[in-house]
């Protein structure tokens, strides 16, 4: 039985323009009635996430830049150190050009950056020589530390509470969502999840951007 | 013609536990179809602003901390200094029992605590021998520069989009929304609303906590 769900935002939550579904908002306010544990993990920074566990009404903690940070009962943990994400991205900075992301000023364990016409290909072989990699979550680029992704917090929520893997799903749409679709707990996908997030997914619902919450937790009797 | 609304945020888009209303969402949302413009104001910090105007969809520029700081198209602009208000909060922390909030981090212009027993007549009179000012924004006491207030943001508004005070609205619920409620716009409240707001206000909905958006634009032919 499912009583921890861990849900990727944007994509997921979201339609294409960020915009939060109002029934995605709906239908985990039910399951939290029900008793359901529910966290929220984002590439986005934590006070963005203090924002929305307090007005959504999120019961469980929520993670930050990719799994990198938590917010755990007015707590935050970071689990990793920005120094050498910071530098790598200075660098970058002036051999191509990239745009830092203003969200950096309230990031504390990764920088962000969009691809200004720059050659992605170069940025991530370059990051790995430094033992650092690159992510895309659709709307930015990602400098995380190695071992920083959101298996990472999803493994710390089994921990924390002592769950097995079938007591805890996952739903997310894109490739900073792949690690937590390696993991052997329950997965589930919208239909704008790309083709690897969908051959991971145990269940695929034919709904998109936010509408498939409910049917995912319809699906598996959470509601 | 009201071509722009100026919203608080708790209280008013949000019921007494903070959850947004999601027919607060739709409103607004279907305002800004509607060629309105809108903006959010409130005691909290700016980044968890920034994530209001993202996964809502605000198309105006969204303040924190009560009017000191705003975001703008990308760009945020800190209206005042949070110097004297940190030094205020150090001081008041040995003498009197509060809480700082961990949210200060990511303040800008003015720090927040909540009392812990403390007597807030003696903290506002001290404040008050410092430049400062106390207003409580129901979850968390502020210490605010003098002139830092809402009808600041308004005004800033006002000036940057050149409009007149009837193509204005602002509605608000609570004491911190006082300084707006004393401005030449149209005012508009919902029914959980103080009963000095209501005196203030050219519109009472009968409907609470988010409820009453649709209402007020319906009533002022917005919708």
């Amino acid at each position: 039985m499912i009583k921890y769900m861990i849900l990727d935002v944007d994509g997921t939550l979201t339609d294409k323009n960020r915009l939060i579904s109002t029934g995605a908002i709906d239908a985990m306010r039910a399951g939290i009635k029900n008793n359901l544990k529910i966290s929220l993990i984002s590439g986005n920074v934590i006070p963005v996430m203090f924002g929305l566990k307090t007005f959504l009404g999120i019961n469980g903690a929520v993670f930050g830049e990719n799994g990198g940070i938590v917010l755990q009962e007015d707590r935050i943990i970071p689990f990793f150190d920005k120094t050498q994400s910071f530098k790598f991205l200075n660098r970058m900075e002036k051999e191509v050009n990239i745009k830092p992301m203003f969200t950096n000023i309230w990031r504390e364990t990764s920088a962000a950056f969009l691809l200004n016409g720059a050659d992605p290909e170069y940025i991530m072989s370059e990051a790995i020589k430094d033992d650092l990699y690159i992510v895309n979550s659709k709307f930015t680029w990602h400098i995380m530390n190695k071992g920083q992704d959101k298996a990472y917090a999803v493994n710390y929520i089994k921990s924390e509470y002592k769950l097995m893997d079938s007591e805890i799903m996952v739903v997310g749409d894109s490739d900073n969502d792949n690690s937590m679709f390696e993991l052997d707990v329950v997965k589930a996908c919208p239909d704008n999840a790309t083709e690897y997030i969908k051959s991971k997914s145990d269940f695929v619902s034919d709904k998109s951007y936010g509408l498939e919450i409910i049917d995912i937790m319809k699906y598996y009797n959470i509601l």
